[in-house]
């Protein structure tokens, strides 16, 4: 196919979902995997520049795919890759995530930042994200043929293609809604719990909570419905 | 005024910008301040929750003021300073600063970023920003009359004031641009230098570059013709 082909991830260059997406994307073209060599959830569009970032390749990750472990965050993997890679990839292939990327989640999600960084350079991208497990069959059912269907399928400016694959059974999966908007229910709904330690210093950990009902013609309500959700994504710029 | 305005920032609790902005916002509420305990620039929209955040009181930061550092990023002090607060504050302001937040600077801000994610809960918010230094008198001449005139100009759902102040003399400033777009003008230079070191480990530090040329009408057009730019920032959902 002659495509030159980026992946990248937030969970870590060791998740399952970036493996499953690598093999997979093989089919498409030379495959460069560029990951943090650890979780990095929830870093959105964040960067690193004021310390360095450490590379290290990754011998043996995979049958006929080059990897390298970033010490940064997702956006870093896009901007080292590109500098490895000595041009830009024709494609960047961020996921699949752990996690939907869906309605709220999107602001937050390295998966969608890593994307929307390729965007920002010009590069056509796809964030792919599951439910909320490392793999899933639902994917495997979907993941070649729509990969195949917008890898080349043209976006605007700063935009990238969203996909996000449902929690449910195969048999109880009804098929791919194209065109999804992101979702504008009220969807996070976070809160803290708080301790006081013994110097006033008040420790807060987030309880996630999410409410698990979308409008028709959303991202969220096509996951809700069992659908696997396709969309766009756009930049703040 | 009654207003409850809740400032925070991504240079961290003690930066010259955020307490020239508590004190100057005073004037229009009754003023709380979170801020990150250090410097976290280029955190964007990322937030914490993967592990606690660490929230102490800041006695004596400032007369009539009530201030708290935080261990996390910016968008965690949006959301802690809700929780403290007891409700959402009537407004949130970002900065000031240090360096610019226009074209795609924006992506990668935490101070953006905490403005976007005041405006994911429906709160009015403006992000300000100078060019590259802690304080500029430029700065001075202009917060205040900006301030009152944006503190309650209504927004468009997910979208966010964002105010620029240029790093020219005052007797250089030409007055203030309003409604600047985001440049698409390509703005980031960005690249990496490299050390291999001993074990084979890649040492990559970025070497920050920018084009200081920005189209009529945008926010980095007017800053490099020693104008204030004032626009609006919507996020990605």
């Amino acid at each position: 196919m002659g495509r030159l082909i980026l992946i990248t991830n937030d969970d870590g260059i060791d998740a399952g979902g970036i493996r499953q997406l690598a093999e997979t994307a093989k089919a498409f073209g030379e495959v460069w995997v560029v990951a943090p060599e650890s979780q990095r959830s929830g870093k959105s569009h964040s960067v690193t520049y004021l310390e360095p970032l450490y590379v290290r390749e990754r011998p043996g990750y995979m049958d006929g795919v080059k990897a390298y472990e970033c010490s940064g965050v997702p956006v870093d993997c896009v901007r080292v890759g590109i500098h490895l890679l000595g041009r830009k990839p024709d494609v960047v292939l961020s996921g699949i995530n752990s996690g939907y990327n869906i309605s709220g989640d999107i602001q937050y999600s390295g998966t969608a930042g890593a994307a929307l960084e390729a965007a920002f350079w010009g590069i056509h991208a796809i964030a792919l994200s599951q439910a909320n497990l490392d793999y899933h069959p639902v994917t495997d059912r979907y993941l070649r043929e729509l990969i195949g269907e917008y890898i080349d399928k043209p976006l605007p400016q700063n935009t990238v293609w969203n996909i996000n694959f449902p929690g449910c059974a195969p048999e109880d999966c009804k098929g791919v809604k194209h065109g999804c908007a992101v979702s504008q229910d009220d969807f996070y709904t976070d809160s803290f719990t708080c301790k006081t330690l013994g110097d006033g210093t008040v420790e807060y950990t987030v309880v996630p909570g999410r409410n698990w009902h979308g409008s028709e013609g959303t991202d969220l309500g096509a996951v809700c419905d069992n659908y696997v959700a396709v969309g766009t994504v756009t930049n703040v710029r």
